[in-house]
């Protein structure tokens, strides 16, 4: 029999030729890409500068107020808490703190697939946001600064164009750990599904080490015209489920936006992430889909 | 124009003879009660014993994935954090956590009273759960442990009979806020509607300064024989909506459980609570109601 990952294998293969790349050192294995360790200068950080100075005190309790989705709406972390954003992301605690979802979400996705629940077997998907789940902003913070706003300026685009992300620290190892327990994988990002963007996407992805999926869902144009990202989301989650037979068995990502609205998948993970906010029930991607025009016509006219 | 805190207060007088207790300095003073300040212990023990010492860092990481509802269905917190609990609980980590989500809540619901919204202006309720969203079990913890799986034996119940839970820190400074606006209150707990512990909750809530509600809502013997605990919960939110009219526009609660299920309120807010977790969908009551009949039995046999 065909190993179940060999399905994904093909499926991806007749959606996106160039997809699954190199299986490296295999999928079991804990991965220890570069992402996982932190550059010297990070390192120096950490010694230098303790995890709270000055405003850490309330600026910590503002971040579980994020976490917990308590503390809504924001459009930047409060200023006095940008320093505490770039120690608490460039070092150790938030990777830490991001490694007790993962192992939480790996321990239950191995006890669903064994539970003998057949629905949660040859069906049994996961559902994967990209940015700050799957990939990580934090190069483009370092420089552009932690309060940086995302969406308001075509740097971001370009940057995400450039695809130079790295993994998020963690998510590689779940990603691994589902493929060996064959379940399906779909990343399902806000970002425009644009053939630029795609394409940016999907070699970001695999050069990141995840190199296998069954969907990649980026927001098209008429997806984008309508609803908040509650609804966008939760509306592909419903396709995947209804036309596609698959049964979310997991869902994970940083912003409580892809977490949230029927079905969320039976079980949800919510990555840290103090740097940006996505409002759950406003319409996003206008910000991004004007970013990506400018990027595109200044791409053109330099050309 | 009679002032709207007096609606409350006729409401509650008709439910409850012995509800509404003197206003003593004004709804509206930021309420400095005896549970707001640290014990001479308490401080002495922030000074000695660092936040994070050991397993600290985990434990830190393990409680925000608790708020996060990453990690679910746990008995206890793990043996290893047991004093990182404790030190959390008994310091002001607790209180700096809190006080974010309750200064969320009175922010918001300014905003949404203030809003013109004339459904978020009569019938503005909001929703309290009682244990550790109103009143803290830290007393009883210093005694018993901070390990303590509270269903597991009467000394709890005993303990709640005895009233002598204090208020939350923060959480009567936004009680009082609410009742100055001129919303509902209701507390919605699942403690077992016993006359004994009606009389006991009531008592204790007044003592301890939250001293008028129009609904007090307790598990009655046959909503405990049906349902979870968000069964229930929502179920009486429901009620509330249709049957009395309420638009429920805050719900605050410590556990997941007070948060979830149609209709959750058109606002959540989750307090912090690494103490102990009760699971969503799973039915509860069942030993806290075998310890209040251990209890009851106990007291009727030794009277």
């Amino acid at each position: 029999m065909a190993p179940k990952r060999l399905v994904c294998f093909l499926a991806v293969a007749a959606a996106l030729a160039t997809t699954c790349h190199g299986w490296g050192a295999g999928a079991g294995d804990v991965v220890s890409s570069s992402a996982a360790a932190l550059s010297f200068v990070d390192r120096l950080r950490q010694m230098m500068i303790p995890a709270a100075v000055g405003d850490g005190d309330y600026c910590d309790s503002w971040r579980v107020g994020v976490e917990a989705n308590n503390v809504r709406g924001w459009t930047a972390a409060p200023r006095k808490c940008d320093n505490y954003v770039e120690n608490y992301m460039r070092g150790h605690h938030y990777r830490r703190d991001s490694k007790v979802v993962v192992d939480e979400a790996a321990a239950y996705a191995e006890a669903a697939v064994l539970s003998g629940d057949p629905a949660a077997d040859a069906n049994a998907t996961w559902v994967f946001d990209v940015d700050e789940t799957a990939l990580s902003h934090v190069k483009f913070y370092k420089k552009h600064g932690f309060g940086y706003h995302r969406t308001d300026e075509p740097a971001f685009m370009e940057w995400l164009i450039a695809g130079r992300a790295s993994a998020l620290p963690n998510t590689v190892t779940l990603y691994k750990k589902l493929l060996l327990l064959g379940v399906k994988i779909v990343f399902l990002s806000d970002r425009p599904d644009t053939p630029e963007l795609r394409n940016a996407t999907a070699t970001n992805l695999i050069k990141e080490g995840f190199d296998c999926w069954d969907e990649l869902i980026l927001r098209s144009e008429s997806s984008t015209a309508t609803g908040s990202v509650v609804e966008y989301k939760s509306g592909e989650r419903k396709k995947l489920e209804e036309e596609k037979g698959m049964v979310i068995i997991g869902n994970i990502g940083d912003q409580w936006s892809d977490l949230l609205g029927s079905p969320e998948g039976r079980r949800t993970f919510k990555l840290p992430n103090p740097a940006y906010y996505i409002d759950n029930y406003k319409r996003a991607g206008t910000a991004v889909r004007a970013a990506v025009a400018i990027t595109a016509s200044s791409s053109s006219s330099s050309s």
